[in-house]
């Protein structure tokens, strides 16, 4: 597809000159974005904030591939934001977008990464408020890169990692492991990715409705499961409340074929990157309200509760065996998985 | 300089998988910046805003070389957005900073580059509140880029590009051309870097300086003249004003080396990129008060007035020979200068 705007059919190197052409590249995006742009060409926008307390939070994403089955790296990049926004309790508001762009990246892909980013922004219902594009020659990025920063309101009381406490159910909204699958079957050619799907899915409205549902007070903290994946997750909430995090392991929600592939890959789901999943930590007196409001939207029908917040005041990561045994489960250094958002 | 945290001495694939190692390539940056940094390490920073109007805005930050004489990319990823929120009439607040580093980075230079964001933060008085670093494959980056977010708000009316109007005195900040006949110098090898340093500066103190001093409504707007230079500006204001832009030749403020390096690399310094000029749009009557004001300050030293919103009901820009003849000059398609910023 050549811009209709530039005539061009590929990104060049004067798309990032700060003059005409760079004009033409702007306009190109902001078209495509359409209505869920808002910015004013000013060099920032003007937003109406209430007053009080703001969340802010900003990714940069660099996914490999930045095209897959069904998705890209324009969805990630809402989705990534928007939820770092959501589980904090905060409402997404307004988002920023930042460009990197390779030489000879086709204007079709960027068509359709700007595509996506307004596709599930209206989804989020947030506004894309400015952007930046820059170019760099062949070879100095791979394709495209992404940055967003986001701001959100609260409506209510933030949500922090400290207010998790001993009881605590720790509850999954869904399946783990599809996100790096289906990145990885792509990339190593594995044939699993029509099969499992990422999970890549903006989670403020699963968030706002069960808020909104539940009591003040009843969901204690929120994250999203991405880098690192769960074990990461429940490793931080274990540091930051002074006690052991248990799972069952017979618990996790993994699909089968992603059992079959990290299997093959030699990853643990556990270990996995994912996209559009929530490790919540509630109020055992209302685990099945809970449970049951998650269920209830289409980014939640999988929730299930894998653990809790025990007792033992030791900050370690338990997994808790068929056997009945508990295991502790190690942080790992790394895994030398990159780009998986 | 390995880092006292993780013990490495460049940047590993596994510094970005989001296991123990991210956390610690987290603590090295977050350390560095000191106090500069108040993030809570929850997935999204919680803020204070008074109620009403912010002003948003993002840049990602890609210079080569990374490293010059007088800065590095830190400083011109903190510089571009405290700027943007400047010029509307801002007072910049809060930053986000996401970096994407190749493997094999040094951790000295990001070190450096930490050191440089901290050291500008502290004198634009602004704080990052969160960050997102993220690794990529050897080739994939060429070393580091960078992306920073802000939000800043408005203590007085907002400036607009559409409040200029015919009569507006056009005035510059300081010299153009150093900027980027600084990092060309480096890049080609033409010795010229010693004598030309970047202008690279964060200007909210002198946009605050300025405002405060001068009655409102004396300054109707102001753009930072960065990528594309003094003309795309000039040729920004033509479109939105609807009128002719004309500059004096003989008054644009060029460094003398600058004049012999910009002839020598074959471009002309009203396209060339800068990182801490203004170019300021005034009433003619108070064309003085903020010529003595802006020339009080530091970054302001070199003031001067280069020309004037005209009469003429078109979308030019004019230049204004040395014979006293005007000539139109044509917006740039592109430099093919890549990555100055």
């Amino acid at each position: 597809m050549a811009s209709s705007v530039t005539g061009l059919d590929e990104v060049v190197l004067d798309h990032g000159s700060g003059a005409k052409l760079s004009g033409e590249l702007i306009s190109f995006v902001v078209e495509t974005l359409g209505e869920v742009y808002i910015g004013e060409m000013e060099d920032s926008a003007m937003l109406s904030v209430p007053a009080g307390r703001i969340a802010m939070t900003t990714d940069s994403f660099v996914a490999d591939p930045p095209f897959f089955g069904n998705g890209d790296i324009g969805k990630i990049s809402v989705c990534g934001t928007v939820n770092d926004l959501a589980v904090v309790g905060a409402r997404p508001l307004y988002l920023t977008l930042g460009m990197i762009l390779e030489t000879g990246l086709p204007m079709a892909l960027l068509h359709q990464v700007c595509t996506s980013i307004r596709e599930t922004a209206l989804e989020a219902g947030v506004q894309i408020v400015c952007g930046d594009t820059k170019v760099v020659r062949k070879g100095e990025v791979d394709q495209i890169y992404l940055n967003t920063a986001g701001i959100g309101v609260f409506e209510r009381a933030p949500l922090r990692m400290r207010d998790v406490r001993p009881g605590d159910r720790v509850i999954l909204s869904g399946p783990i492991g599809n996100h790096t699958v289906h990145l990885l079957s792509i990339r190593e050619g594995l044939g699993f990715e029509q099969r499992v799907l990422s999970d890549c899915a903006p989670l403020n409205g699963l968030m706002d409705t069960l808020l909104t549902t539940v009591g003040e007070g009843t969901v204690h903290s929120v994250r999203d499961v991405t880098r690192g994946g769960l074990a990461a997750v429940l490793h931080e909430y274990a540091r930051a409340s002074g006690h052991a995090v248990r799972f069952e392991q017979e618990r996790l929600p993994i699909q089968f074929e992603t059992v079959m592939a990290t299997d093959m890959l030699g990853i643990n789901a556990i270990h996995a990157a994912n996209e559009g999943c929530l490790c919540l930590f509630v109020d055992p007196a209302a685990e099945q309200d809970v449970l049951n409001v998650l269920r209830s939207h289409k980014y939640g029908a999988e929730a299930t509760t894998i653990g809790e917040v025990t007792g033992d005041a030791e900050p370690l990561v338990l997994m808790r065996g068929a056997d009945g045994r508990d295991s502790v489960v190690e942080e790992l250094q790394g895994a030398e998985l990159p780009r998986l958002c």
